[in-house]
């Protein structure tokens, strides 16, 4: 932490006319901490090997013909009565040197760009749960309006670099669904948004829709990163039709796809970590060699979601010592692979209470130690990812403001040390009314968003409300407060327009 | 992490007739991680020097006649008007060659003695609040019944190396108080205990019961640390009479002081991290100076404990960026000093909630990767330190049993890694039955004592109970379950006898 990112610097300004309030730039954080270690070099060179071993002699099943038939295409041996591919090690090396190593995903405005490379740090939250929660309406099955709602968070807060699956939308049908999260994502916010790979046409709407509201030509909009989406496997070692799918048409319209195996050790993992590992990396190489063969050079994150089950209910666990250690190993493959990567912060806690935080905040330092680039899930995740808190994401929002803060260089010039200061104040007083106190208190600290530093009395007379009461009035107005991005009229219309014939053609149905 | 710590190993057994539970061992951790830097070497360097600077040209009120004297003998310059001591670098840099760079303190069965040097890691519990609460009695003074509570609470987990101060018990006068509480300690714990510095009648108390208890002479208690008491200097710039005292008395009696100056930045020390922390390193080395002029190799700990306080209300504030922040900090200056040193987790939450989570997670993260060698606090503490919540206590087991499995090796043979149970289950599969899980599904994960991972309708139907009302149900059970600990009875009449006879005498005021 001692070198000055070169990334981030902290925005102070000095102290102007209106009072001087603290400005700080969360954007494109750099990773303050050295990478840790569970595994050494050559443990890690063995998973490893062991992972192109898979590839190479047990294989995946790759249930997408078009994507067997580029495995073919590029040595592969292929079973297509068992929709088997066995990928020798040299096609996967060749793949893995396709990528760029360091690549932008632009956003609706340029400090919405969100750079990524191994050493940066960018959070996503929560994705994807079928239920949405907050404590004035109870838990319920999430609604476009919970996705928008979730939209308005992500746009407000500067520390969240990129629009996630967010909820299921369930009220609306599924082959229309997609139309009004992109809605939502490029009308309320212009940070990257995320583009579901349920299949092509589902794909090529996410891309139209998203093309027209940052108003490129297919041109310019295959020529830059302009949103992610999430390719998980099917652990142990398939990849079905909709990922598979993604993996091509993402690589194709150069879009990055976020590769990632979600395998939970004991359940669809091996039962230990290393074991976890091996096939996590074998999964992931072999989607990313699919990837790369579709668009040799297309912007692809490695990653990796490891965590535990109980292992004598088989219920999914997160924010454990296991999820933590296979964190921080998976940072040592990923380093190894050169690309950046994701992972995330979880937690199987069903409300918002100490045990929620608490695996939260573990499994989401094992990712910032694993020196992790993308880290998901990071807000507003609960019930090990069936519920989406709008409390959780507000009180996460500290935490994630924390890590930011920690990116930033701590300064230490004469003046900081003080020696004049502590010359001033004498033994026993105190420095509340010292010149050097005075010229930097109003900048000098993190104001926390939930965090209720008030003593005991005074928290009693304001209600004993604790951060998950809190969180609820916050969640509520930063929704309530929220104003549509600016945007072209000319562009809304015709994202309208596409949305409505669209709609009228049918839409489109997920395919699987 | 890679390698395999030498003093903690996990004692997994195999399994055996009666079902093989997963056996650990919490006890003598050694840190897995590279610590981490805030600053520069240059500016570690820098805040070094101008702490020496401090001391020399500033100086310290040091209130205690016999330590003022120590010092002068010693060549520092004392006016005797202003109780201030200006202290000469070779002086300083003289006594901290002294002190051993490692040592044991001992507890009354050798499986509870603790190693201290740069690199291992420990954890002390909540020490000194006037309160404490749990959610059937509320929030209450503290009495001499919770302070016993929280002695069979440390007792019971292996992960809470030492006794602290706990709570005061306010039932009890001040005057006799002390033998109460060293008498709950040795009764019911064999760990070492917490001896408060309360002036030198009150400390001999204290070493005599403790010789008692242990069943040792004079000569062999001075021989080895048996316990350990903390000083906290009065920021800026004062060691108070029972200070000074303790310093002096635990040194002669060979028993490690923790020196912790307490710090809040923009209150009792610069509002500046660097300066916060040329304050806390400069009382720091004044408090141990003095503690090794008087018994040159005593054993004795460094200490850091700087926060920031709310500038708007003055409030004390925990877990923040800042903390972590001076927590990593001292780890570079304490690492400069060679020794053992303590650092603190911590919260100014109210309640056991999502926010007290997250702000001691955040310092206890803190000062792991800042290196440090004993981590007080890290159990129960509440209110920035005003309240003990047993329930709390409970939930910060789980973080810590986490840090301490993260310490243990993580295994990386063949086997580990799975190749035959990768052939084995088929693409889409699961490993619930494979060979490689069955083998090692008994012992493979950290079982949670609070975590809940059961679903949202499991949960529900257990009562939609949140992680501090289940902490409850296992402190009252922890505490209920307790039993003294095997002691001859020859000790436990004399420990009565001598404190009939202190009592019958007046018992020891406090010394200020």
């Amino acid at each position: 932490m001692n070198d000055e990112p070169k990334l981030a610097r902290r925005g102070r300004r000095p102290r102007d006319a209106a009072g001087g309030a603290r400005v700080v730039n969360y954007r494109n954080l750099r990773n303050p901490f050295t990478p840790q270690r569970v595994f050494s070099d050559d443990q890690i060179q063995s998973i490893h090997e062991t992972s192109l071993r898979v590839l190479e002699e047990l294989g995946l099943r790759v249930l997408l013909p078009e994507a067997r038939a580029r495995f073919k295409q590029a040595g592969a041996l292929v079973d297509e009565s068992a929709n088997m591919v066995r990928i020798g090690r040299e096609i996967v090396e060749r793949a893995l040197l396709t990528p760029p190593r360091a690549f932008t995903v632009r956003g609706g405005a340029p400090e919405r760009d969100a750079f990524f490379a191994l050493g940066t740090l960018a959070f996503q939250p929560c994705g994807g749960p079928p239920h949405a929660t907050d404590i004035a309406r109870g838990r319920r099955p999430a609604t476009i309006a919970d996705f928008t709602d979730a939209v308005k968070l992500i746009q407000h807060y500067d520390v969240i670099h990129m629009h996630a699956a967010n909820v299921e939308a369930q009220d609306l049908p599924i082959h229309l669904r997609h139309y009004a999260t992109m809605r939502a994502q490029t009308l309320w916010s212009d940070k990257p948004p995320f583009v579901y790979a349920r299949g092509n046409p589902q794909t090529m709407d996410g891309f139209a829709m998203l093309r027209i509201a940052r108003g490129l030509t297919w041109e310019q909009f295959k020529a830059d990163a302009w949103c992610t989406t999430v390719i998980n496997t099917n652990s142990p070692r398939q990849i079905d039709i909709p990922m598979a799918q993604g993996l091509i048409d993402f690589a194709l319209y150069g879009q990055p796809c976020v590769v990632t195996p979600f395998c939970l050790m004991g359940a669809m993992a091996p039962v230990t970590v290393a074991g976890a590992l091996t096939l996590s990396h074998a999964e992931a190489m072999g989607a990313i060699t699919l990837n790369q063969l579709a668009n040799p050079g297309a912007p692809v994150f490695y990653g990796a979601f490891a965590s535990n089950v109980d292992m004598k209910s088989g219920a999914p666990a997160f924010g454990t010592p296991e999820e933590v250690k296979c964190n921080i190993a998976s940072g040592q493959l990923a380093r190894l692979i050169g690309l950046p990567w994701r992972c995330a912060a979880a937690t199987a806690a069903n409300v918002n209470d100490a045990q929620a935080a608490h695996e939260t905040e573990m499994s989401c330092w094992g990712a910032v130690l694993a020196g992790c680039s993308l880290i998901m899930h990071a807000a507003g995740w609960l019930e090990g990812g069936l519920t989406l808190s709008f409390e959780k994401f507000i009180t996460d929002i500290d935490m994630l403001n924390t890590f930011a803060e920690l990116c930033h260089a701590t300064p230490a010039t004469d003046a900081d040390l003080a020696f004049e200061a502590l010359k001033e104040v004498q033994p026993g007083g105190h420095f509340f009314g010292a010149a050097h106190t005075m010229e930097r208190y109003q900048t000098a600290f993190y104001e926390p968003v939930v965090a209720d530093w008030s003593n005991f009395g005074t928290w009693t007379e304001r209600g004993s409300r604790d951060a998950t009461s809190r969180a609820h009035d916050i969640y509520r107005r930063v929704v309530d407060e929220a104003k549509p991005v600016p945007l072209d009229p000319a562009r809304v219309e015709e994202l309208e327009a596409y949305v409505a014939k669209r709609t009228e053609e049918g839409g489109a149905p997920p395919v699987s």
